[in-house]
């Protein structure tokens, strides 16, 4: 490897010898002194290197002055030079003065600016993500997901990949993307639904998934993506959809804790956003009386069907920010007209399920539910949906050779990301985003 | 949740009222006394039921009983009674004396059994891996990957989810699945190579990704899938596919170290395989010395141009196994003439490429290389490969306005796992194996 000291490191190096490597962020070229920020993944420093003149103040001739001079923004090069410390200096106290510099890559002028279109923004991507700002939502991604994972492993879940590649819709044929295989078709997996339920009957106890999942969904939203990251847990021997929670809700605790210790200063810099890591219990309020409720604020949310609409969400997120302080709220006990048919229904009334939206800071991050594992009322609850038991054999057989009490829940990964911080959709909190129209780069 | 007890921990109860959730695993329904070995995902124990008599030896009445004689393999319950040590019970040293058992959900006689064949036990699968054998490679991945990403983790690295719907190939044209997308057609990621690379002129560093990937290969081996789990990561700032190798192999050092540490003990009573940490620095072999050391082991590799084959492959392990007592070995220098256009070529060798084969038992597990990034060059090596610039330009895009010296690696995942445990082929090492006649479930 080149021997380079990572820049968020040189305020604790000594003086003297170091070497820097990343790309231009700006060139100041003065007359007598000519300056170089430097970036990396992990910050900028300043590159000074004072110009040579003769006694008389005639320029001398200076290579090093030349190569700086001939510098595009964002070339990719090696610093060498003397590291010196000195707190006037605003970029981290410290500033490198040059020995040498050896340019790795050259860049071209850079075709977007920071004005430029989302769409454009899109195209260039790589570029984009070369601003701090942008690209912290992968380092929080990377934190969230291992504390997630952390939390997981220490329990005893185990991690499954389900095939993306599937005989038939694991949702709703409306939203399926065909691949042609083979001799057939295949489609792709909407969720991994079907598939972290197998692995109950298998008696694999607890397991847990983040991987892609897939809607040929042609909206055009802030929230929507035809390909996103699902984060999946299932376990067994729950007694209803209040354990489901219990999990989520403690998996949120443990993400949003190592979030705020890790990059909390960086979020409140850069997205003037002071994450809030959640106490427990969340607030619960079944779907019914959160629409009394929204209503009771003058909002009637115009469905005809017994769902929320976004603007109810938002809502309801309002009131709860501001009866329990809480950014997060479980909407509860969804009515079975509106859930798919392998939720739990009530016992007793089979109008409502033991299922539950979560609402994050306005917007529906994850759905969870109790699963109906009885085989007979499985197979009613399928028909009563208009599905035809013969084509979900495969699933319905899961059922069929004994299967523990189980439920679980799927959230995705970028809506948790935007909406922690606060960013006006989803395409910026995905690396590449794919939507009907995006399928590049 | 139900307040269950797991088997794994009943040892270290106390004797006394219990309850442990689970399948039934057997059935002993004797004259005096009825025994049911309960399974769930930490381990099995007895449950025991001395049948009621009278005085004289009538039997007498015992609901229990007749719950115990009915019940079928397969069928989850749970069990309530009161734990007791005895050091003469074989299975764990304890045994349930029941009070009570709540059938929660009854089997259907199973369609398979121990010698069903290959083909059969994955139309069952979910039955398959109720089979503690068959389960264990999957706590080994979760142990493996957890290992493996706290490496990363540890070392700032920054987990991306590169899409899978593309608009081009990743790899070759060959084996490119076809996806209905709007009004137009994408294509599933064969690798997630490109969008890996993106991330180092992005500035991201060095990344890591979990994910599937999709190749239409028809080919029927021991070790190939249509959709397979691929651990990659790709960092900046290398000087050669050896500062690769040195990540790949101190990965692999952590991700087996905690294997042995958590399940060294049941792997080799299930599987009858001592886990060996390997010691750094594996063996580096130059792929045409491989082939001298190959032919002086008598089998010339019989393929027209310079690559190895899977025999070959199993020799040249043979050979590092015998000569460094490892059971890993990197081929390194492979031509340029069988690696892909990316791969940078030697220095004033055009004919050689800086990238490396990993075998693991015989078996290629992973390809790792240092990328060309510099685009005249890469330009060049792409068109000698027969690409067409133009279909390719997104991803030359990435090289055009600066980008560092980086490399990385892909590695299959299940391979990793079936190498280790020995096991014949990949198909036990996938949650749910795909193939070219392999859909479902």
């Amino acid at each position: 490897m080149t021997e380079r000291t990572l820049i968020k490191d040189l305020a604790a190096a000594s003086d003297g010898a170091i070497s820097v490597s990343g790309w231009v962020d700006t060139i100041r070229d003065q007359k007598k002194v000519q300056f170089v920020v430097l970036r990396d993944e992990s910050g900028a420093t300043q590159l000074v290197h004072p110009k040579n003149f003769a006694e008389d103040g005639t320029p001398l001739a200076d290579e090093l002055a030349d190569t700086i001079s001939a510098l595009t923004v964002g070339t990719f090069l090696t610093a060498t030079g003397e590291l010196k410390h000195d707190e006037r200096v605003k970029l981290g106290g410290v500033e490198i003065k040059l020995d040498g510099l050896a340019v790795v890559s050259e860049a071209a002028v850079s075709p977007i600016a920071e004005d430029s279109s989302g769409d454009k923004r899109m195209d260039w991507r790589f570029l984009d993500l070369r601003v701090p700002k942008n690209s912290l939502v992968f380092k929080v991604q990377t934190t969230f997901l291992h504390a997630l994972r952390t939390y997981w492993v220490e329990r005893d879940f185990i991690e499954i990949h389900t095939p993306k590649l599937m005989a038939s819709a694991s949702e709703s044929k409306a939203e399926l993307f065909e691949v042609d295989y083979f001799e057939r078709k295949a489609y792709l997996a909407q969720s991994p639904q079907f598939f972290k339920q197998m692995a109950q009957p298998a008696g694999f106890g607890k397991i847990f998934e983040v991987g892609p999942a897939f809607r040929a969904d042609p909206s055009f939203t802030s929230r929507h993506a035809t390909e996103f990251t699902s984060v999946d847990t299932e376990f067994s021997w729950i007694d209803s959809h209040e354990d489901v929670m219990k999990v989520h809700e403690e998996l949120l605790v443990a993400g949003f804790q190592a979030i705020k210790d890790k990059h909390g200063d960086e979020i409140k810099a850069l997205y003037d956003v002071d994450v809030v890591v959640p106490t427990v219990p969340f607030p619960r309020v079944p779907l019914a009386e959160a629409k009394r409720i929204v209503a009771e604020r003058g909002y009637e949310v115009p469905r005809a069907d017994d769902d929320m609409d976004p603007e109810g969400e938002r809502q309801i997120a309002a009131w709860a920010l501001e009866t329990y302080g809480h950014e997060f709220v479980f909407l509860t006990d969804y009515a079975s007209s509106i859930r798919p048919f392998y939720h739990m229904r009530h016992e007793g009334d089979a109008a409502l399920t033991n299922s539950y939206d979560l609402i994050f800071n306005g917007v529906e991050i994850s759905t969870g539910a109790q699963r109906e594992h009885r085989i007979d009322v499985l197979i009613e609850q399928a028909k009563e949906k208009g599905l035809e038991p013969e084509e979900l054999d495969f699933y319905l057989d899961f059922f069929r050779y004994g299967v523990p009490p189980h439920g679980g829940f799927g959230m995705g990964l970028s809506r948790v990301l935007m909406l922690l911080l606060k960013m006006p959709n989803i395409r910026e909190a995905t690396y590449l985003f794919r939507g009907p129209t995006r399928l590049l780069p």
